[in-house]
């Protein structure tokens, strides 16, 4: 067979994969939106058979003949150097794809799902019950799940990098670690400066916002920020999110609480930063396994910086406040931008991940990633977890949880052995300011742009220096060639100490 | 392998082949429904990918080696005798479906839709020019694949039975000829008579019904019926439909247009009566192929039996009139319930099957029914079909088209090959009626009930009789088994002529 047969026949076992990811997502799309109550037990055979045929078409042997006929082999997963380099990478990435599906052993993987459906359910009662100790056995056996799972993988050494590898592609906890914890300590110290600053009035945000005019607004916001309705839709569900149910296909949700107007809002610009990324890859990916985000913590940067840098700023209220209050003319007549905008800004150290600030947020995750990697190194026993995690948010936050249920139990992830997800969450804020300082630079009147409700020219400039490639670069690389730097803290915290500094005075 | 062996391996072929055929439902409902516009492309391939991989599970040679261990052959389709009658049934069906599936080699499968892709873009063209010659090549094209596909399945001396019996399983043309034309004689004179009376004054259905309102009396008016929320939606489409994408999730369409109120009324009603049934199928045969309607024709009697004979009953209206007053108190403050009720049983002959009403509806069909007859048989030249069409709408409904963009190329269905498929929904007009005298006589306060807007005894009565035997009688067993008699259209005569004498004076 010759190389160009053997690509020819990869691309058609990628794209097949890809359709049926597709499919999975179009029926996890419909469960959290239209599926009828009762009907959630037949789709989750549906997705078991469907999730099964998906791993056959891609983990056969005849994928991993045709990867190594093309020399992609897992030390040189780029393959042959005489093929050009869009299908170099595109080796890279099956290659890896491959690798993680077939390296675990079929009894692993439906061992280690029965045992997450436990722990999930586990995990429900205990926070419920505010009783870590009954989720601790389950807690311990996700913990040996996920670093089997890493061993297979061939992290023998150091499992917690293999974890972490699954979100951030070549970013170990090592590198991590140099720029979470510095980062800790002047977080901390602003938040703490703040916490003793007089406090805002957001009051008028408790007010009825009617609904049906919340999803009015919203349509209105992301047509102005460029969404596309021809190419994606925005549904409600519990909690948002956004899937790719195709390339022409992106559908977004959003949450619309009738007494906090603000959740709504920024879920749905949060969302639509993700959605950007995802509409915007270039025909010579479509429909490949490189028409992805570079990673996790790359989407986020997207999402984030729509919903923060661009979202929460002043200049962005200076547009749409007067928009906002045409839907509420009543609620807001006697709010004016600064108002909002100071209201939406509000600062102030709480107990749950979810709900909080810009500035308290990366917080809640530096918190959580040492404790994994102490979980993970064995220097923290899990049994100890809810003491380690009131210690560690009091050095943080300032605050401790009375309950474990409003501490160590408070997320899912873990329950489902998502270790190494959190600190993308984080990554996402530095590398969106990396890139936003870059793009200051590039687009001088952006503040501008933004007062004046113009939000293409940022669109562009995202796409060309970063959704044109896909998940082609690692993330530290994408960084480096976008702004000639390495993952560094400095540009977050700048924009964070200058934003709060002048919100707060100094 | 023992047989107990055998068939666990036939059911869970069955079983994941139906899995993958609720997922193409599901691609389907979403397409319908809420696929944004440029999303179409994809969804197109993926639908291809995964009708090809439930094609492969079915028809296997795996499925074709345990029917044969099993003594299911074609001949004997039932089987071991020795085998439960349940499992015999199983057998038969899967027989059935495996058969139709394997008998058609794979090149004349994709020549065939490939044909038909460009016969249906052609009869759109040929609609809006109204130029029958630009789609006769295709017509004959669709005959031919039609015939050929039908001598594959045996049917080499009378190919149109095999067409037929797709829809309805053991129904041959002699047998429905037998019915129709006699019926279609009656129906005639019935409806020229009604033609030369006075006629109800509908005008007040020409006002503005609020979409929205239109959609809250839908959703009202299904709780009232019996639909199950919790195991079921319905959507809004442009062309109503249902859907079954689970056992516990049964899905309907409705459309509403401002100045019709009657029509997303009579759609809702119609697709619930689909629904009912395919929601009511019994635990013994959930996620079968036993779990399908008898036939198509059977199915159809469900529908038109709640949208004509208890929707457009006066007692029904007695129930809801003041139920729709309340959701449109300005537009119908002046109508009361008889006049309600006579302007949504308005008769009167058109062009158009679609809008047909209850009366001439079956003549449109007993038309096309004959047509195809003659098409199959040799005895009329496609060439000549535009002729043939006026001369029967003159005999049969008393006009004649102007154009054949008003007779002949009105209906979709022979531009994609569907043959056969017209006189089940006359069927189901017959078949209705036979049933409904039964229930009847087994329910003699039925008038009450509906008029009391008790629509539970009717549900289970349907449910007992018909729904929980789902596919596993042929339909004329099937009526037989309920009613005691064969196919006959003097049940829907008596019916009819008696409603519409009432209406029109005798």
């Amino acid at each position: 067979m010759g190389s160009s047969e053997a690509l020819e026949k990869l691309h058609i076992i990628d794209r097949e994969y890809r359709h049926l990811e597709r499919i999975v997502a179009i029926l996890r799309w419909d469960e959290e939106t239209y599926l009828p109550e009762q009907g959630i037990t037949e789709r989750a055979e549906q997705l078991a058979l469907l999730e099964g045929i998906a791993h056959e078409r891609l983990a056969s042997p005849e994928t991993g003949n045709l990867l190594s006929e093309l020399g992609a082999t897992q030390d040189n997963p780029r393959g042959d150097e005489k093929l050009p380099p869009l299908e170099r990478d595109f080796l890279k990435v099956l290659r890896r794809v491959y690798d993680r599906a077939v390296k675990l052993p079929r009894d692993f993987v439906s061992e280690a799902a029965r045992a997450e459906g436990l722990s999930q359910a586990a995990w429900v009662n205990a926070r419920r019950n505010n009783d870590f100790s009954a989720f601790l056995p389950h807690l311990k056996k996700m913990i040996d799940f996920s670093k089997r799972r890493s061993i297979y993988w061939g992290y023998k050494e150091n499992p917690y990098d293999g974890l972490l590898d699954i979100y951030e592609p070549g970013m170990g906890a090592d590198a991590i670690s140099a720029v979470f914890t510095p980062m800790g300590k002047r977080l901390s110290v602003l938040l703490k400066k703040i916490a003793s600053m007089p406090r805002p009035d957001d009051s008028f945000l408790d007010q009825d916002f009617n609904v049906e005019n919340q999803a009015r607004f919203s349509g209105d916001l992301i047509q102005r920020l460029g969404f596309d309705t021809r190419r994606g839709r925005l549904d409600v569900s519990a909690h948002p999110f956004t899937t790719t149910l195709g390339f022409d296909d992106v559908r977004m949700t959003t949450r619309y609480l009738p007494r906090q107007v603000q959740s709504g809002i920024f879920s749905t610009i949060h969302e639509s930063g993700h959605a950007f990324y995802e509409m915007d890859f270039p025909e010579e990916i479509r429909g490949s396994c490189l028409a992805e985000g570079a990673s996790m913590g790359i989407h986020e940067s997207q999402s984030r910086l729509w919903e923060n840098v661009i979202g929460r700023s002043r200049v962005f209220w200076e547009a749409m406040f007067p928009v906002l209050q045409s839907y509420f003319p009543d609620a807001l007549s006697r709010v004016n931008t600064e108002k909002f905008y100071r209201a939406i800004n509000l600062v102030e150290p709480s107990l749950i991940r979810i709900e909080a600030d810009e500035v308290s947020y990366s917080l809640h995750i530096i918190l959580r990633f040492s404790l994994e990697r102490d979980l993970f190194s064995g220097a923290l026993d899990p049994a100890d977890l809810p003491a380690a995690w009131r210690e560690k948010m009091k050095e943080l936050l300032g605050i401790e949880p009375e309950t474990d249920a409003q501490g160590v139990l408070q997320d899912v992830h873990w329950s489902m052995g998502y270790f190494g997800y959190f600190p993308s969450y984080a990554l996402g804020n530095l590398y969106g300011l990396e890139f936003w300082e870059k793009l200051k630079k590039d687009i001088h009147d952006v503040d501008d742009l933004i007062a004046g409700g113009k939000f293409e020219p940022i669109r562009l400039w995202l796409r060309e220096k970063i959704y044109t490639l896909g998940r082609r670069p690692e993330p530290r690389d994408l960084l480096k060639s976008v702004t000639g730097n390495n993952l560094s803290a400095e540009p977050f915290l700048r924009y964070i100490e200058s934003k709060y500094t002048g919100l707060y005075g100094s």
